[in-house]
């Protein structure tokens, strides 16, 4: 039996209530596949900080290097807000996850069903047929990590603060790989976002981008777009994209607004890629909802689980190379939706809302 | 009689179609009052490129020193997309006079009248009664100006290029008075964004503008949000800010979301505030409609005048103390287009389409 050893990092408040459930569906999609499943779970976000002292804990840390791959949960609440902004869970958590593994490739589908739309805050005769785009953010490069980045004190008693926005070819290459990639399999259509009419860092971002695709993906169609005008795309008419592609601080907008946009953000799962390859030959990863902890309404078996199951799949397809195996999730977790018409409370739309395990149970019988 | 003495850059297509409009609505809006409008005309953007080599020529540049504020129009289009980024109309117009000027401050409504939520690709049941909330945007700080900013090669031959994020306590409270400013004016609700999680800009930025409102301005109601938040917030929810206050970039951003949200580009106009007082003792300032230059229906007599207006308006009210001519002209454009139900083709919604000079017109008649 193959092995899928992974780390599980449920996190606050309805991390555990979403990702008990799927690991239910992951384990009733592994065993009929001759997988087992193989994890240990370990604290982090909220929970690191109360048991262990720290948001990402050393032994958390242990447990992910022994793993090929992270499903983490979702992270922090009020009760560590009035931390500082740096301090606080979710920052604290990712960051350093993302450093220590090199994540430098996001994934994050906007998806949409056409039943869904309704979830949408977008007029539905905009979206007639629901979302499907999916945003490649680049996530361990630009401004995040760049150095220098510091805060001085002037001769006058003035502060100055300092940020850092760094790219180099083979960072802006590997990612743009990863778009071209998800392009093939898709509509082969990529938009390059940047700034390239203030940023030096646009400017190589662009031409990097352009010789990139010219030498190795001729057959894509690429084009470029300015982020404010891509702002305004998003929330105009988000199907003109495909692949969106883009820079880790942009991708941090773009991508929430993408998010916000494909209606609930408890369907909104994402992927982000490792350089290293694990013991299966497939990049390292780590694999969460785009959602919150939703503080409102953890402890009441109410949360929508599919975008944790969605992000199972994804480290299913990434980490594992079971790319049947995820879209046979991603296929229940649709039927369940829109066929079957469960619905957890945040797209019950009028229809009485069934629970998170109610939910899962359902998808589980749909696989 | 006062004589208002101004530049104007019409620009590009359409740019000077609605400007001979607003000189129009604004000599008609004058001279009652006693005011004479005195100003020179000058090219700038594509109009520049083509007639001086240059998208600020010299010669324009000049004409707006010599004036107490600068009407502009908007540049760019397809002609001159074939140049660099860098020397686009759009950038090497703009960026030149924003520092020359000093144009710290941006100020842009995002007005929507109910009567006209159908353009606004949200669903008209978030924003039943429109949308009224204002964007304060740092215009001459951040990423925008920070230096190093390059590019080098490296010893592998691969290139690196670098931005300067910076931010110093001096700039952030002069824009934070700006906000302050408009929210008494108003709602008296600022929502701060930075990304305080990830830049030290940010961390700067936070507790500058937290001491800034807490000496200054304790009756004010002081928020903060991440910007992946407010890029989340502005598609979801956008009546829930009053006004808008965030740095260079992230404003470049969220403004054009904001615009695109509530709905045409061409009823949306902006300031851009300088440091320097001029002869009437007031911030000379930078006036234009966000919309572009529309070139696909530039000579036809069609595009709405309203932005162009409304951005003369703002200069009567900020560079030239007549904040009650301004409130009369922009009351004046609310009537034309929701009582007497005049719309551009760009507003009309199965209403027969008015043009650029009949709406004007309606506008000078409703004065
Ligand atoms: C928590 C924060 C540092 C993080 C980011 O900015 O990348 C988050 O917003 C995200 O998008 O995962
Ligand atoms: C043209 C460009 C440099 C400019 C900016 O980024 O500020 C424009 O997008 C704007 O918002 O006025």
């Amino acid at each position: 039996m193959t092995k899928l050893r992974f780390a599980v990092l449920p996190g606050d408040y309805i991390g555990p209530e979403v990702m008990s459930e799927a690991l239910r569906v992951l384990q009733a999609a592994a065993a009929p596949a001759g997988l087992e499943l193989d994890y240990t779970t370990a604290d982090v976000g909220g929970a690191g900080i109360d048991n262990h002292g720290k948001a990402l804990p050393d032994s958390t840390l242990a447990v992910c290097r022994d793993a090929d791959a992270i499903l983490f949960g979702s992270v922090g609440g009020p009760k560590w807000e009035t931390l500082p902004p740096k301090e606080q869970p979710e920052r604290a958590a990712l960051l350093p996850l993302r450093k220590a593994f090199s994540l430098f490739a996001n994934i994050r589908p906007g998806l949409l069903y056409g039943e869904l739309t309704d979830a949408s805050p977008l007029k539905t005769e905009r979206i007639p047929d629901g979302i499907d785009i999916v945003c490649i953010r680049e996530l361990t490069g630009g401004i995040y990590f760049g150095q220098p980045k510091s805060t001085t004190e002037l001769e006058n008693g003035e502060f100055q603060a300092i940020d850092t926005m760094v790219y180099k070819t083979s960072e802006i290459e590997r990612i743009a790989e990863v778009a071209a990639v998800t392009a093939k399999s898709r509509g082969g259509r990529v938009c390059s976002v940047d700034k390239a009419n203030v940023l030096e860092t646009s400017v190589l971002w662009r031409k990097t981008v352009t010789a990139y695709f010219a030498k190795n993906h001729p057959d894509l169609a690429l084009t470029h777009m300015y982020v404010d005008n891509a702002a305004m795309q998003l929330a105009r008419d988000p199907n003109q994209f495909d692949v969106l592609f883009t820079e880790n601080m942009f991708g941090d907008i773009l991508s929430d607004e993408m998010a916000v946009i494909c209606g609930s953000l408890g369907m909104m799962c994402s992927a982000s890629l490792g350089t290293a390859h694990n013991s299966h030959g497939q990049p390292f990863g780590l694999y969460e909802p785009a959602g919150g902890t939703a503080p409102d309404i953890a402890g009441q078996g109410v949360a929508n689980p599919c975008a944790q199951i969605l992000s199972a799949a994804m480290m299913l397809r990434y980490s594992f190379g079971q790319g049947e195996l995820a879209t046979k999730i991603e296929a229940a977790v649709r039927k369940t939706v829109t066929e079957d018409g469960l619905r957890t409370g945040d797209i019950a739309f009028g229809r009485t809302p069934v629970g998170t395990t109610t939910m899962a149970d359902a998808i589980i019988a749909n696989l």
